[in-house]
């Protein structure tokens, strides 16, 4: 262990991330560097302070840690040529592109004019010949779209408008003439479909953007997230584009220094003579390094020094082997372990702590790759044959690859013969999912409900229909169907009658109000009712919905306290209100109604918490 | 979308794995194609079978996929290269390796005998001449123990013990004098530290061993899971070297074809003139092909198809971007919300619900590196200042690097100002983290508990150490304090006395046993008592700890049921044993006594369903 990230007395004080710490530290180690030189082949860069050094790391859920010079300005310069590799793919497409642009590494220096002996490409995007390719296939009317249109991609990137640096335009364009001898080859081997000239000017203009080391590190951490921005939200650049473009940036990104950059820093990266250096560690962080002075390669010299030791301290490698796709299932159980939240008469829970074994409810989680997908296919192929309604809750999905959820959806419509309904939750925030979900089409078998406890509701409601007859919700119930009245004699009955008060109420009437002394017991004769709470955010919860036969407000009747929930009615609805005072009267008056009362809703309350700490344990498996 | 994997009445019968459908589509596809041709520089490999073609696919925990001819055995050849230079890394350690093997591409033939200018290495261990090093850097004092560790590693990477072709063998030595050439020339620059006779004849050995496609398949998942076998779950290759021998298969694994595989195919590759190719696709799967027609390169002609078809098929590229890291934290809740599962008085219950909210529980799931853990600690330093227990469920942890959790730990040391312990659980299966652990010290601070429920209630315990005043376990409790009697006056106290029998028990005496019918209330006055559940496999689960002043075996006599769990005394216990007829008998002869005592039976439980609702409501967020 290195001595770095010691405890130190102001990090405690000012709670200071030990990420920015280690940052600190390492700035600090290589502050007083001088080793290289200033770019000079312009003026304008010669004229960089060389003390200029900034570190900046952005995770790709938009969090950015950084220290030094990251704020300062400087010319993008070589580290756009994998972005607008980028733009040429998603404009015109892959092979449109792998026709005029190799991927092969080259043993040749950047600048070299040398072509593929077969096809006649330049090797790759990375060298200025594949670059200049790259430019000149951005897609635009005319020269100011295609500028326009270069402007707003980087802009997007950064997640701020970005401009040129004029002068530094002014001075490529006129020191260019070799790159403008490439373009001229290219234009001869028919790999350039515009005017060299109008390519070139753009090829400057891009080279001279604007940009700092957060920047920077943000357009990394894009990247790293799959395109889109983790600052914005937005998709900069399609995921299919993102891969071919870290394929040659590990290949290609750092010249003939590619091989050994892999092997030892071992993350996908590109540098510019303007002294910026990113780093891309896919599905977790982007790095840049920004210290404008160069080695004899033209890369950055603290930057590499610093990529070099982030890379070692914290094995920021690449091939650092993730096995997350192992942990695709959250959790699986079935309906009688964790029923939905809706509260039964006890005939139908019983009923359904058989019946619930019919239904499986899988929480996915992470990533769905063919990887991942494989491990849920082997577990639904091991269920019992009972298993006939699956429910998958899609809500803790990060991301998904289309042919992965192809393959998902497929094996569901080739298994129907066991697989009676397989109902998908929390499907809205995926788009790739919901497309695939409406190229399979909803049906009785395929169906989207928004959260899992709709589903598994649904499902027990499929299941109970077919077992118990139904009872409409405009039916008076009589009060010996009612569960807290079970093994009343019917004089007692009779007596009891005369204590309730029958109450009608309209759909949305409160008939209990969070908050409130409790006054009365409810049973609840015709119609259905919701139990909600508020929320500190001022919306309210819906906990659960209640049948006719069923008793509410009694919780806080036995615990005297206040109501802990407001009930509203969901259409008309019919109580019978049992007032407080008659229910502590019958102590005196009828001590048998009452110890049948009190020993139905105790026997209830113990089924309850029997089944919750079934839940309970079941969850946290 | 592809007509692959379309519904057939085959595959619904047999529940056949759909991934296995689909290679068996896939292998019919290909399975006539003549192109490509038998190597034939030595008799023995021009003899294959032309039409021998298999498929087999390696999840990393050990399902394998296969169709064709993928029992056959072939020699290894080239295929064998990564994994010699894996133990050349692992015998010699990075540095002694990389001073005599180098890692950049080269344009040159695999067979060239050409070193790099400056260093004379080598260019890479996937061509002749960095194999041939490779194999010289396996350690061992003479031939046979090279050899013999040399078959033990391959054996290890299969899962079976492998053997050569001796004829392959034979044939391989009579015609290497090319490879001759180059171990004499490696000799001369001293990059081959033993006789170049003996490291070419373990050369051509390792060339002839023998495999099978299947065993290929296991030997890249091997690698895609960080060096552990999925079969036999061995460590073959330490972790580290893997990520080396990963990079030089992605930039130098196809030679002068590696650019545009990495970017087409996407995944790090070897393949052999046997007809073997391997393909990795890290933290995912490992992938063989096996088909002896090979191309102009020496590749497999069958095999490039098929991993063409199945990488754009399944978007398996490595770059395809995995976010997992942002789901490191399965859940994360305080002790109020879900508490521990043992079952304390209402008072102490009371305390909890303020003094839970101390106490803040991480269940952590995934890899463990520095953008998860990031994450994590962001996610702490946001605790409000009132948290000052943390626990740490590493039970869905899946691997971890080491830097990444000593960063971690380094942190907590850093933040003792508001964290007042860090108890992590299930540690025991991760030797990282207890090595980890090891290195930082356990203390009053940073502590180890079995499970979190543990956990939970031993913090629970220091909370309630300071609020209340501690009982000491064999003090007779009185039977005001029972929570069951709560509100009953002192002669009413006097009668239930009378109707009591005092139990007393030794260390695991069994006073409930699960099954029996219930006959009785208990009442705990002095010591501990524990409830089990029988499991189907035969053994017990602690469901919670009971200690003076509460009551156990009440919801069977509420539920008119048999017991659903055993009791059994931790050391001596005393109890009120209060029979069921005489608590049946109240109604008639003190009906008073009796409604006291089911309404405290009846609030105690609405006060326990309520907080398992919560429980429930949290764990499923």
């Amino acid at each position: 262990m290195t001595n770095s990230n010691d405890c130190k007395e102001g990090n405690i004080r000012a709670r200071i991330h030990p990420l920015l710490a280690y940052l600190q530290e390492v700035h600090a180690k290589y502050a007083d560097s001088r080793d290289g030189a200033l770019a000079d082949y312009i003026p304008e860069l010669s004229r960089a302070d060389p003390n200029w050094f900034g570190i900046s790391i952005a995770t790709i859920d938009g969090q950015i840690y950084q220290v030094g010079d990251t704020a300062q300005d400087f010319t993008i310069q070589s580290v756009s040529k994998p972005f607008v590799y980028g733009m040429a793919l998603q404009d015109n497409g892959l092979a449109y592109v792998n026709d005029r642009i190799g991927v092969e590494p080259s043993g040749d220096a950047f600048n070299s004019i040398s072509l593929q002996k077969d096809s006649g490409r330049p090797f790759n995007p990375m060298i200025n010949a594949g670059a200049i390719a790259s430019t000149g296939l951005i897609l635009g009317d005319n020269f100011e779209q295609k500028y326009s249109r270069l402007l707003q991609t980087f802009s997007d990137y950064v997640g701020r408008p970005v401009s040129i640096d004029e002068s530094v335009y002014q001075s490529e364009s006129e020191t260019g003439d070799r790159n403008r001898a490439i373009g001229y080859m290219l234009r001869n081997v028919k790999k350039l479909d515009s005017a060299p000239e109008e390519v070139l000017d753009l090829y400057f203009r891009q080279c001279s953007i604007l940009v700092n080391c957060r920047d920077l590190a943000v357009m990394a951490a894009t990247l790293a997230n799959g395109g889109v921005s983790p600052i914005t939200g937005k998709t900069v650049i399609d995921e299919w584009c993102v891969t071919r473009v870290l394929s040659v940036m590990s290949t290609c990104g750092m010249y003939d220094y590619s091989g050994e950059w892999i092997f030892r820093v071992g993350m996908p990266s590109k540098s510019g003579v303007g002294g910026g250096i990113i780093g891309v560690l896919p599905g977790h962080l982007g790095i840049a390094v920004f210290s404008p002075l160069l080695d004899e390669r033209g890369n950055s010299v603290r930057g590499i020094q610093v990529f070099s030791e982030l890379s070692e301290h914290f094995d920021l490698h690449l091939f650092n082997v993730n096995r997350s796709t192992k942990s695709v299932i959250r959790s699986r159980y079935s309906a009688d372990k964790v029923g939905s939240k809706r509260v039964r008469p006890e005939s139908e829970m019983k009923l359904m702590s058989e019946l619930g074994k019919r239904i499986t409810i899988y929480e996915l989680q992470g990533d769905l790759t063919l990887a991942s997908i494989e491990i849920v296919i082997r577990d639904i192929m091991a269920l019992p044959d009972t298993s006939e309604y699956l429910i998958i809750d899609f809500k803790r999905i990060l991301g998904s690859d289309r042919p992965a959820l192809d393959f998902f959806f497929k094996f569901f419509e080739c298994n129907f013969d066991q697989i009676k309904d397989v109902i998908c939750t929390h499907v809205i925030d995926h788009p790739e999912l919901v497309a695939v979900i409406e190229s399979f089409g909803l049906s009785s078998f395929f169906r989207v409900k928004t959260d899992t406890d709709d589903a598994i509701e649904f499902c027990e409601d499929l299941l109970l229909q077919n077992q118990i007859q139904p009872r409409t919700n405009y039916e008076l119930t009589e009060l010996p169907d009612f569960d807290l009245l079970r093994g009343l004699h019917s004089e007692e009955v009779n007596t009891l009658l005369r204590l309730l008060n029958k109450r009608y109420y309209e759909d949305g009437d409160a008939i209990i109000k969070q908050g409130q002394p409790a006054e009365a017991i409810y049973l609840l004769a015709v119609g259905q009712v919701s139990i909600y709470i508020d929320l500190p955010n001022g919306q309210k919860r819906r906990l659960t919905t209640c049948s006719p036969g069923m008793a509410f407000g009694e919780m806080a009747i036995i615990e005297r306290s206040n109501r802990s929930a407001s009930v509203i009615a969901n259409g008309k609805v019919v109580c019978y209100q049992f007032p407080l005072e008659a229910y502590e009267k019958l102590t005196q008056t009828y001590p048998s109604i009452k110890f049948t009362i009190l020993e139905n809703i105790a026997r209830r309350l113990s089924v309850r918490v029997r089944k919750l700490t079934d839940e309970v344990r079941t969850l946290s498996q």
